[in-house]
């Protein structure tokens, strides 16, 4: 079976840089791929796609090393199932508030007796290889969400959760946990603070911790804080960014306004 | 009838930047429009869509004012009238090679007695309203593309090809044309002269000129040489850029290699 | 940010006509957002539809002012948050029985602290504008059916839910709920007298009430009583309704008899 | 292998009602279907669907006796062959001008020696059956748009083209070729003048005569004249008039204008 | 309305074979159905496709006499409620575990008064055709699958359920459910024991019981043995058995190994 | 740039084994990637298929070493290019008849210098990587079939053109030119004549040469005979005849009989 080796370099202390896809098109998660990402995460959740666009995106990922994650809409286990089915090495599960929904996720991604997953791993088996039954419930990564209140409360339990392999920050609902606008990028704080305290958690459980970002020097700055995954910036962000930026700047150097639509014929 | 007011401002000798779609998604196509630009053109030649893709992505467009072109992948007249009554205003055909290869793309574009076109504007009649039959042969752009050889060598005429409303400057292919290497942005002198050439050319006979870019350096450079359309980047060139330069500045500024795939489980 | 200008109707005591979008078509959907509905609904429910139809066919509906509704197919949280997600401004959930159910929808439509709701607008922002993540707790309209003897017994505690914007009866459902087959325009006088009564229960608490028919006359019927919301008709109804109506009159009126089908060769 | 009824009506001097689809739902197109039209025709020309639309198409279609004609958006060999393997058992080509090109679209829909379509009918042959391969030449109708001035021009020769099952008269197309702005049913002495001049030139020749409407009214008109196909309405034609007509009188007859958008939040 | 004479031949004790859906192209469902299976299954737990391929697939299946039926990935009531509007006839329901959750699920199937489901069978009703209303609750067929450590200590219970119609023994989780490794076809001792006290039981308790195989062998065997429906293989499992067997024997009988990649260019 | 390894066996003088995609199904492409072709075409001609269908499934034959083809369904450029630029390594172009149309398509295949090929490889560059541009020409396989009797009378001119890489031998439509039935794996004298005519001529002119089959029997008979390239079977075609095969086999062993539909409720 392949080895993910996300997983297994978060086991020997080296960091990934990840990335996000929210659009629904197989060329743009294969472009993704081949960007160089050790881990791509497809978007079920706030992403603008469902679970026969994952299933067609998936391969396209597999034409590289690239791990790929998805994160489901909700802590769901036929949802959880159904993307290990078609090949995700990782799931991430959102808004986990306690140890027991921790355990639910887990639970879900892993075949008896570890726990209740379903056998049927009809594009898993194929991309995994030789031996997946066997060795899936150590190579599939999963992963919780810890964004809000309940869960900063319950931190240490979650954290302990047997079989759960990492943590992931959502920064901008964890803003809503601390009582703050919804923001990504956050240099408020309470909410560095925050984030510090769930990043200590983790370190001391030996749990991996991962965070979500929106721009480079937020990575930087948690890729230099030593968290174990960082999410870079997803498809579409990167796309609207620099199309926007440039397209002002076009229009400013060159003094090019935009032309307006008139009048209908009538 | 809703107005062309992107033909109109080159009649004005105001001049307008471009994007361009490449892949298939709805949820893009909507980004790329709301950024502002003054026309979006999805892409059948090269692009990875076809034409039930653009059905999808033409309404998303026309939730703002920026106006929808298509490049078909050839001139081929079913293609053109297909694209316009889905709801194209304009049309960029490739790889336009002399007089009649123009005048056939322009026949395509206008209903009898003008031209060729098939009546039945099933989505361009919604979009463009009411007066759409009467006035779609006046608001309708035709842009053939100038590529190849042959074009350089019947510009006079296919630029004073009646009905056609502008020429669009293909580089790569360009290149080719005159024994360079293919390349999008190009200082190379004798491709700098060959566009030169160009411009010279339809500014004499009057009619619009539209140049390809893949950069904001470009852009700027032909918009300050006075091009009536000129094309910044697409949606996939922006979003692979993009990603791809932070993904390498946030390894190198903190160290992060790639994490390598192990062996196989045996 | 744009605002529900429907939702604010209501308050204004102005009444709504709507329309239903059962099919997976883009086309179809903005042809509906054209006709000049003031809101029309998606429905995951009953139509053959799923999340990402729904997702292609939402820009084409903002092609117009018409306000985009989807009905969920179920009371599940993460699926009210993935349409509002992709730009619905409202949501109709089916099946609700009780107050706990009431503000479980709620809760799924509001941000924190009104609510659960999960943050990435990914498309909303864009259709919603400037200022989505401030007002769209205020904007978003969350819409209960009532449509089971339960909700029969609980209707004062859901009317008066904090939050809940409108309650939408069903009629076929209900017909169950009362005892009866179910049949959409109904006038069983033990329909109507249950139907009076919800009206005057939402009245009597100050919540927008709302009526599904499937005809002219019923929607007339509903329109005049005072209803907040009608729904005339499904694009599908609309569309089967007059092609047999139309093709029965071809052949009475001409005789023309249907083909029959021959043997097969051997 | 099952027969083509309708070819076999026209033979035998029954008329035949058909339908129209424009867009890309099979449940749509299943729903046509159960009507009871005795074939329907799925429009690449210009309905907004592509080839893989119509393959999905098709076999709603099956589920009823129903005949499966497609209109190709050219006449182009390889798009007859296409659809005809998907399973149509009618080919409806647009713009055929003179007898070369009947011709072309004849050989095209026949097997050699009668024609060049090229062997594989991978769905043809399953709803077809048994014989597809020996009786497809004899079963399958091959159908000439007459809609342009060259065509009026070469009107006996094309109804003489061997092979050609019959001619189908475009009237908006029609009205462009004989001088008259593009409309449908249409009443203008030279339009109809023109009609009843196929309509009698393809009598004289003894080949069967199609006509295309948009209404009740003229689908009456044309069968009464002896019409042996005609086209009562296309899906979405039924959707949008009677959505249109139903929306405009609940709003008249209650007084319950359109509500306006308001102003954005800023 | 149309009867489910799947249901009905096993009140006549006929056994019957069927056949599984895994892939989403609605060529290989019509395909499946023309071969004679007696029901299809169209598999939304482990296979790869979503409720929008299951739409356009019943459709595809309703080109011939064989009772589609779907899995649905989890019991769901909203879910089962979709598959069974869009003209599923049966449904088969993973991971029952006990006679709360076989009564939930056979409520989703049954409108009320006998159940919960909710009331718009959009496609159902044309499938089914007149009465569906009226019939519907007679002829859905309700099968819990039995495939848990839970199930097998409820077995009596859930084999009594009101309104079940058949159980259906999941091979590999049930591998699980007894200790073993997940493995389909299975002769370990203690497997065959539990499926042999699994037919016993439904026996006893008059209700219909299925089994899943993957093979000819098992197939027979299971017929041989009495079940009622007996599942003989998938779609991709056919394909990819018969791929792989002939592509091994081609190579082997003629010497010709597989040609190896070479070295990219520098 | 990654080389194309079956092109270059054939210069080696190694035999390759080819599969063929007919549905639309990217789970199937992968399958039979997986299965270990030497290369996979995807049949665009008789294949259910089309572009963005083509478009989807490359990626997932990328995931593997099989080289990827696409057999267009005409000898049109545009078509040519756009697989090309979506990744294919080869073409197969169907009913090449002479010389001009043999270097028509090899001209598809080729930039300038060499050919007409447009730029713009859009897929084709991650695919292929660094290089592409430089050595596509190179790599590119551009195949002709060799189906009809005027390919027969102009094989040695065909056999000859500059760049063409390969023909390849389509025997249903070859039957035809020989008069014969249309019938694939064809043991008729005169058919195997003509494919031991064309087998040689290729030999002669030093060309590979290549045969479609639908059976294990005639890929062995090829192979031993020297083709370079065989054609095993189809996904459906392994599909419907495994399915076929053994439900005859179940039933007949077990003597259970389809079940019948019994009569509709009235």
């Amino acid at each position: 079976m392949r080895p993910n080796h996300v997983k297994r370099a978060w086991k020997e202390k080296k960091q990934t840089v990840g990335g996000w896809i929210s659009c629904d098109s197989v060329y743009v998660a294969e472009m993704m791929a081949r960007t160089g990402f050790d881990w791509l995460c497809i978007d079920m959740q706030h992403g603008l796609l469902d679970y026969n666009d994952v299933r067609d995106m998936l391969p396209a990922i597999s034409t590289t090393d690239t791990m790929p994650f998805v994160r489901v809409p909700w802590n769901e286990p036929y949802l959880i199932m159904k993307v290990l089915d078609a090949g995700a090495y990782g799931v991430i599960v959102p808004l986990v508030n306690n140890r027991a929904e921790a355990e639910k996720a887990v639970a879900a991604c892993r075949y008896p007796q570890d726990g209740i997953r379903s056998f049927g791993p009809i594009r898993a088996g194929m991309y995994g290889g030789r031996g997946y039954a066997k060795y899936a419930n150590d190579e599939v990564a999963c992963i919780a969400m810890i964004e809000t209140a309940e869960a900063l409360a319950n931190l240490d339990e979650i954290c302990t959760t047997p079989g759960l392999d990492a943590i992931y920050i959502g920064p901008s609902d964890l803003a809503f946990a601390i009582g703050l606008q919804a923001a990504g990028d956050n240099s408020d704080p309470k909410h560095v603070e925050t984030v510090n305290h769930i990043y200590a958690t983790a370190r001391k459980h030996g749990i991996a911790v991962g965070m979500h970002t929106g721009s480079l020097e937020y990575t930087k700055r948690y890729l230099d804080q030593g968290f174990d995954m960082v999410m870079l910036g997803s498809d579409t962000a990167f796309l609207g960014r620099l199309a926007g930026m440039e397209l002002r700047e076009a229009r400013e150097a060159t003094g090019t306004s935009r032309v307006e639509p008139g009048e209908d014929y009538s």
